[in-house]
């Protein structure tokens, strides 16, 4: 992780200094994107670019530069470290002033970014993973993919503290998203997940798999669901841009449950892979 | 605003780098607090401190030296910048490490602060202001001073954009707080505000003001209130460390209403003025 992007700059890391007074350092007052790199190629760079001037606008916080300039620089970054399977981090805060509540509005943001070799989970692909239900204490703003993750980093915390891979979340009993990742379940040949209001983040995985299911003759309901309906479900997975689909077969926490790794989530693994080659190649 | 505090150093500004994976600067996985200098002297250090121990418990991080050590530096800081009346602001955040959602439990923390001079705004405590009363999308955790302050700083925001020096907020129907401030209401010889509960900071404001008004023979009904409460109260004002006790006399937003700058608010002011001298002398 020798070269990172600071501003418009690729730069050697130790040339990065961050102010004390930076609003993403004092309120979290900034945005992120993860984008993953298989065999040398970016995977979805367009979607997640997308994504990040969305939560940019919806934060007032104004790209310092173009969009098609940002997608170069991210490609070099990529480049200069050699990275061949792994993830490029972007982040962008509303930058440097004297500490105050109230924020300038449409400022340029300040952008860091890093690429890191990263292994993907192939045994938790397979093998599928454990999961902690507990609350979801977050805000009601979590469409925007912000820096203020204290809620998620809390509840991925009790997840390991219970010896599972990830936490899933219910507010009052409707099922939201995992703490890095969204959730869908499988009952006969319908997948069902909650839809993309202030209550998740709408990730592209998601999105790459509600088409692909689409495109596989399943149909895919957008609509919440509660503990009851997640405990009759067949299948259950998560879905993210390092996890990709991943089967869960035991909840423990709020609710017990069991699952096999469902047939119905293989067949979205191997549409998954095959998208993956086909948009990488 | 020249020298600051950096781990247990008093440095230039200029020295302070802070690393762009700081966990504060990926997570907002960090807490803060905010401590009033009057007349050269602090005041309340000792119950803003033993806050933000409390913080730092609360998330799991621990302070990376004594707390003795660290309340000889604030006013070590204190006299180098020479500030009279102003602020002393301080924050810990977990410190660096590669960016992951888990985080190791009681690392020790990165210390930053700074010092500055700052007008106590005599104007707005005499003549009262107009507030937004707005929806609290905020996490259910108020109760840790974290930097996750992304739902605050849009109610603050919200409420400039409509002419307003607060924004307070509701959940439901049942207020909560400000955006940086505690909220109370008046009516007869009773004042009400919402317990310290997860839904609220526990302001240190907040706290004397409720000893205060009880030294001085009113009760004090730490129970949550309604909208309905709120448009039926004599006399509404916020705390906070750098607002004091300031009244309301306008609500636009979710209701509309007006209060005098009621008698029993300009009686506690005068009591808090009272209290600071003493604590101060």
């Amino acid at each position: 992780m020798s070269y990172v992007l600071f501003n418009d700059q690729i730069t050697k890391r130790e040339h990065v200094n961050i102010d004390m007074e930076d609003r993403g350092y004092n309120f979290g007052d900034g945005i992120y994107e993860v984008i993953p790199i298989y065999e040398g190629n970016t995977f979805a760079m367009e979607e997640h670019l997308q994504r990040f001037l969305e939560s940019a606008s919806k934060l007032e916080i104004k790209l310092p530069y173009d969009k098609t300039v940002l997608e170069q620089q991210l490609n070099e970054l990529k480049i200069k470290n050699k990275v061949i399977n792994g993830i490029i981090y972007i982040q962008m805060t509303r930058g440097v002033s004297p500490r105050a509540h109230l924020y300038e509005r449409n400022v340029e943001g300040l952008i860091t970014g890093f690429c890191r070799e990263m292994a993907f989970p192939t045994e938790q692909k397979l093998a599928g993973v454990s999961v902690l239900l507990t609350e979801d204490i977050r805000w009601l703003r979590c469409d925007i993919k912000s820096i203020n993750l204290l809620g998620n980093i809390m509840a991925k915390r009790k997840a390991t503290d219970n010896d599972c891979h990830e936490a899933i979340m219910h507010r009052n009993g409707i099922l939201t998203e995992g703490s890095s990742s969204n959730l869908f379940i499988v009952k006969g040949k319908q997948l069902q997940t909650h839809p993309p209001t202030n209550l998740i983040l709408n990730g592209i995985t998601r999105q790459i798999v509600i088409k692909l299911a689409k495109e596989n003759g399943f149909t895919v309901n957008e609509e919440a669901f509660s503990m009851q309906q997640l405990l009759e479900a067949d299948e259950a997975f998560i879905t993210s841009t390092t996890q990709e689909i991943t089967p869960i077969t035991k909840i423990i926490g709020d609710i017990n449950a069991t699952f096999p790794v469902g047939t119905i989530t293989k067949e979205l693994q191997h549409a998954f892979k095959a998208f993956i080659d086909k948009e990488t190649k």
